[in-house]
Formats: structure tokens, C-alpha cells, sequence
């Protein structure tokens, strides 16, 4: 059995939706949806924040709702994945080796202003 | 070292911000948005497709944006995680843990109109 | 006095965050978090819907929540325009204007296979 | 003829969409995913700026941008109104009102630790 976390959420996550018969529910428009969703309630934790609350949101009254929102992102995501059988590990991977190469340390350093589309 | 994906990523990506001098752009603000960013060129990637061509994308030409993104939207909520010092793999543990008792299979067999704000 | 929506709209929100001392919150990266934070509430009623349950979402006991959601979202959009200072209304125009010319009614007549990044 | 930006847009968006022949892909949970895309670009605008930048976000070259997402913002939401019926002038002077009710200006003078849940 795999100690991985990803690997372990999927098999759980599959699982649970299979006990339910939801796996009807879990298209890959409605589970973009969903995460989408859970990232619009983070969102919402952190929006009237000046920087400095935000920092220190874990240390006050929200800190389990952002855990909430947290975890419900990676679930929608794992599951997401899941169902149009992608490995996330291995696409976040090859992912971050091209951001390497895309982005050398001594160009970009201490420089925000690349174009996001780009990244 | 570890093996596990999640833990092997926030390593890297920290160490990514630090080569580039970019934990300054890195709050949670910032990164909370960011994550919404990408999930929002995911949703774009699916908006106009019928519910069949949504369950194909990946035999199709949009298959490695999808990828992209998906890798993506991980990246940044695993680094989210790191700033915020929240332990992503236990809270998504203890979460579905709570969804199985939250949502009891024989009640909820095929239905998916349980409140979201409730999940 | 303008009778035109969001002319009206806009003086009222003004006055609104005026009266409430809002102004500090109301900046151009926080509404816009707060405006995703409501778009991201509206997809939570249509997630779990089929495209028929969607279709009909007025029908049901939803409704009150997507005119809420709907009504969130202008006001957020409206409220970040003027902190922007731009013209909702005049860009939209020009917008759709562009629009016209870059999707030729006979050339792209039923398709939606148009890269949303070019649109 | 109505001088309404918004009953002007609505008119406008159901011959665009008419004249096209893309009233099959403006369905509601496919415009909700739209409007949520485009509000993830706006947010792509924002996310790395410091809140000085970003307050002057309108100087800068960026500022077409700005101005493209926000009316792709809109006109998505009166897209996503009309189909649904919903009278989207109406439904938010009514929120309004109530928000005036909901958040007494004494009762909240300066202060943001409102749940954006109640609101």
C-alpha cells in the first residue's frame, strides 16, 4: 500500500464516491465547478485582511476554516484529476522542471512583473 | 528523504521562491489568488464543451493544458499550505474523515442535493 | 439624476462604503477577491445540477440564492470599477464592439471552439 | 429605446449569441464556468502587485487589461442573467437595500471582521 498522499486520497476519494453513487455527479465540468467553489470560500477568509492579518490568520479565529478550505480544494482537485486520469504527481513534476528553465534565478531575481500567462 | 509527493513539492517550491527572492510576492493573499487564477483557466478550458467532450478532453488537442493547469493549481496550493504552516495531507485526512460521518452512504445514496455549505 | 443602473449603483455604493468607513477595505485587489469570493458561490448552485436541473434553477427553491449571487457579483464588479475609476459601461461597449469583428457571424457560426484567450 | 447600459448590453449579447448560433453553448452552468474564467484573469492582474501597485494599476501598461476583464466580466453576468430570467437591475437595488439593513453604519463603522457568509 502506497504511503503516498495523493496516491491515498485517490483510492479514499474513490471509494467514497463509489459507496454513495455519486461517481455520476463527478464529470470533469461539475468537479471544476466544485473547485472552483472551494477556492471562491478561501478567497472569502482572506479578503478584508490587510497583509498582516492575513499572515497571521492561522494564529486566530479562522485558522480552521482555512484548513477546511485547504482540504477541500486538494480534495476536489485529487478527484478531479482522478476522473480524467491524470497522475497529478507526475504533470506537477515535469511542471515545476519547466518553470525551472522558464524562469532562471538570475533573470527573474526579485522580479514579479513576468506575464502570468507565460508561467 | 521523503517519497511523498506533497512533501517533496513544498520543498522544492520553497526552495524555488528562495533561489528567485520571490517569498516577498508570496502571502497568502497573493498566493491565495494566484490559485484561483489558475483554477480559472482550467474552468476555461471546459466552459463551452458538452458534458461528453468534457469526459474526453484528455484523447484531445486541449489534453496538456489541461495537465498544465491541473499541475498548476497544486503548485500553488501546496505552497499556500507551506506559507500558511498548514499541514495539507493531515487536514485533508481529517476532513474526509469527517465527510464519511457527515455524509452516511445509506442516506445520501444518489443524491447530490446536500447544501455545499454544509460539505 | 441618471436612471441608468449602474450609474445609480455605483453613487450608492459609494455612499454605502462612505457611511461605513469602508473606504480602507475597498481596495482594487480586495474587491477583487471578494468578487471571485461570489462568483465563486454562484458555480456552488449549479455544480452538482444537470444542464436540465440548471436550466430550471428558477423554478426552484435555489432561486433566491442565484438572484443573491447574481446581484453579489454586480455589486462587487460595479464597486471595483470606480475604485478603478473606469467606465463599466463605456469599455463593455467597446468590448462587444471587438467582439463583432473578431468572431465573424459566418465564420464561427455554432462553433465553440474559439481559444477563450483570443476572445 | 432604453438608455440602460445593462437592458442595452442584454440586447445586445442575445444578437451576438443569436447571430452566431451559440444560444446551445450559453447555457447557465456553462456561462457561470465563463464568468468565473474571466474573473480568474482579473485576478492574474492582481496577484503578484503590492496594494500601491495595485492602486495604480490604471498608469500603468497593464490598464487595457484591466479594462478588457472587467467587461468580459459583465458582459458574461448579463449573459448569464437574461438566460436565466432574472432581472439583474432589480435583484441587486433589492440586496442593496437589505445590506443597508443588515450592516447598521454604527454598528460597523470601520470594521471588516463582518462573515461574508451573512452578507
Amino acid at each position: 500500500m502506497s504511503d503516498d498522499t495523493i496516491t491515498e486520497l485517490r483510492t479514499q476519494l474513490r471509494a467514497f464516491a463509489g459507496e454513495r453513487d455519486w461517481e455520476q455527479f463527478h464529470t470533469p465540468k461539475n468537479l471544476a465547478m466544485a473547485l472552483a467553489g472551494e477556492v471562491g470560500e478561501l478567497l472569502e477568509v482572506f479578503q478584508w485582511l490587510t497583509p498582516e492579518q492575513a499572515a497571521a490568520v492561522m494564529d486566530g479565529e479562522r485558522a480552521a476554516d482555512v484548513e477546511d478550505e485547504l482540504a477541500d480544494v486538494l480534495i476536489y482537485l485529487v478527484r478531479l484529476a482522478d476522473v480524467l486520469e491524470v497522475d497529478l504527481a507526475e504533470v506537477s513534476r515535469r511542471k515545476l522542471g519547466r518553470n525551472e528553465h522558464r524562469f532562471p534565478s538570475d533573470e527573474v531575481h526579485g522580479r514579479a512583473d513576468v506575464d502570468p500567462r507565460e508561467g
